[in-house]
């Protein structure tokens, strides 16, 4: 994933498409018993996504300086990645189920639920969860820095982390937060894998202290505006770009940053934070090219 | 947990007011936020339980001889201790949930989704799995027995493991099973997790790899008469006694060893896996004593 003659977009697909097979091989076969679980895994990890969060760990990772074999780090960058979207996708099939947000849409298909059953679609999820710390088990790399990786893991999806962002999320519908609430919640929900697989990237190649510190400053900026944009396109895109049902959070009365701050405050806020990410890329030179792209991306997506 | 001279209840009852007390500090405290969340992690894990899986892990590491700090061992035999019990009762939050086994009743209380609500009891179980990585990412032993360890647990927890093992067990309701089928759903349902629990002692404590070998052995024995035990105990145990809604499995139509071999043969083949066990722990000496009374602890229990 080092070509650094792409263009950022046919880059971004390229890593969609690498991660996409890394997963097919890393997750068991659909007629591995059991097989209905394993259907169900492979129906919610494969087949879409933008890999946002595997891309933020291969560009971290391409934004160190690699030593030692590259083969290795390769290997384990493709495990990383494989982890983090592991991670999300569990997140975005039990967000889905009939006890949280009752979505029966996502990359718009059927959500694992509906084309499977509550039961298995929760397991299915709960399932992902291991495979994701079983392959950062496995990364060919120090086993000191690997651990470093799973307790970064680990950390980022649990309760002070993507698991307690959802649990703030859920006791918000219906009140009013203000907006440092709203920002610690998103943090969590969304911002702190976002900025796991920045680290896991970083860590995975060996980064120095100081490069580390760059990318958690980026990661924090990146993470916030992911959310921000995100409120945004619920407000304005239509559901076949979307993938999913827009307008669904505003309907709960879930708030937004667009509910505190209006649709053009938070276009400004969205785009401060892409300034702020680039800024702490500075240091990284032109090792830090991808992740600059990145940050414009999520600033300027439209779905 | 090393007190060789106790009798094995007073022991058995110290791996659990211990491993309680290690699991309450390591857990979020009940006012941090997001507290709903946190208090409801604690109602699941705190507060009751055989601590079986706690005692195995604190059994196996005795049963080895500690090369190394025994200062630090025993401080990760805690947190491998703790980390298997969060896993175990993040299962039984989610096995309790309405699109599972619908229970309303757990070790004499009401079940988290009964206490709380279902997205929070979700939500809880969700956040204990990737704190028992976390936990097992910061025992203080060499990083790559630590990983070896995450490992383990990371297979045990999994879709080849125990959520595979509650899949199978889903699937089969109302269907009829071989014997085979039945042995191949419970060794993944429960007996993944009791093994990782024996082989997580061993590895913590440096065991060489033939005592890691007697210790598999005996882990698949133990594991197998265990969910034997369960099933004979669903039958003649009460409500009082158990803990548990009684009667629940043969009422919905799932397969057990007593419907399948029945009572007195299920009870015979509980005790033939209890001598098993004893036998593969013979190389063990000594040190093997504590998961000699385990194996007769787990097979001649009444609830």
């Amino acid at each position: 994933m080092k070509q650094n003659h792409l263009a950022f977009a046919d880059w971004l697909q390229d890593c969609a498409t690498h991660v996409e097979q890394v997963l097919d091989e890393l997750l068991p076969a659909a007629d591995t018993a059991p097989a209905r679980l394993h259907e169900a895994m492979r129906y919610a990890v494969l087949g879409g996504g933008k890999r946002v969060r595997a891309a933020l760990v291969y560009a971290a990772g391409q934004a160190c300086p690699i030593s030692g074999s590259t083969l290795a780090v390769d290997a384990s960058l493709d495990r990383a990645a494989a982890a983090v979207e592991l991670i999300h996708a569990y997140s975005l099939v039990h967000d889905d189920l009939p006890c949280m947000d009752d979505d029966t849409l996502r990359r718009g298909r059927p959500t694992a639920h509906v084309r499977f059953d509550e039961a298995t679609a929760m397991l299915a999820g709960d399932a992902m969860q291991p495979l994701a710390f079983e392959l950062l088990a496995e990364m060919p790399i120090a086993p000191a820095l690997a651990l470093q990786a799973s307790r970064v893991l680990a950390r980022a999806a649990g309760s002070l982390g993507m698991a307690g962002g959802q649990a703030i999320d859920l006791d918000s519908v219906g009140r009013s937060l203000t907006r440092d609430e709203l920002q610690t919640m998103h943090s969590m929900k969304t911002g702190a894998m976002l900025a796991a697989s920045v680290s896991l990237g970083g860590i995975v190649a060996g980064a120095s202290s100081s490069v580390r510190q760059s990318l958690d400053t980026y990661a924090q900026a990146i993470g916030l505006a992911f959310q921000v944009v995100d409120d945004i396109l619920d407000v304005t895109a239509d559901s076949a770009s979307l993938g999913k049902t827009p307008g669904k959070d505003a309907a709960d009365n879930k708030p937004t940053y667009v509910s505190l701050l209006g649709l053009d405050a938070a276009r400004d806020f969205a785009r401060e934070l892409g300034a702020a990410a680039h800024q702490a890329l500075e240091p990284l030179g032109e090792g830090g090219a991808r992740l600059a792209q990145l940050a414009d991306f999520i600033v300027l997506r439209d779905r």
